[in-house]
């Protein structure tokens, strides 16, 4: 099978992937319910919301105070869609004093980010077996 | 066909990002309902690994008669998930007579990509205001 060609197709296309895309070869079963996990917790737009706001707040994390006012749901919801984001390894959280930080681990954001790489270059017809 | 259109439109955002990653600037509203919508598509292993495959196949696409076969799932809830991967916008289809084929839309994937790209630097204590 000449999936190998393909392979050689996509080695461009990253210079520092920490993981292999998944159009340069199939997924395996661990990886996908893994990964699967993570893009449940993406899944929501208040959590995508949240996400983005913590990972562009100044220094790169947000004090749980700072998180409910732009969003049109009660704190305990917000509490929730955070503890979700933290189950699924996106966020890290500390808490200091009365408050609980929040920032993003960027390998996670990383892994699914070089997961999702599109193919480097169009698919050539003429490259079809 | 309008695939090459698509595969020759999807080239350009391969080395320049075509949205802003979410770590950058908060995410709006109406952007985070459409994008969740394409990350709820990704939330199931099998469509992850259905995707990866049907990406990683020879040419770039794959025949729905080739698409059962690795999973233990009936062709049935092959086809459901092909098509929630259809409407999401991150897979192409076309009937060839007897067959249904399917290839990745790179610039779906892309977008989703370059959204999660991470920061480009751990954050820096000092740089806290």
């Amino acid at each position: 099978m000449s999936k190998s060609e393909l392979r050689v197709l996509g080695q461009d296309d990253q210079d520092v992937a920490c993981c292999s895309p998944m159009v340069r070869e199939p997924l395996g079963e661990a990886d996908a319910v893994d990964l699967a996990r993570m893009f449940k917790a993406l899944a929501d737009p208040v959590r995508l919301r949240l996400l983005s706001l913590i990972a562009s707040y100044e220094g790169g994390e947000a004090c749980v105070c700072d998180l409910t006012g732009p969003f049109d749901v009660s704190q305990p919801t917000i509490s929730h869609h955070l503890k979700v984001l933290r189950e699924a390894g996106l966020v890290g959280s500390e808490r200091r004093g009365t408050w609980v930080y929040y920032w993003v681990l960027p390998p996670a954001l990383a892994r699914l980010s070089s997961l999702l790489q599109a193919p480097a270059e169009p698919v050539a017809a003429g490259a079809r077996g």
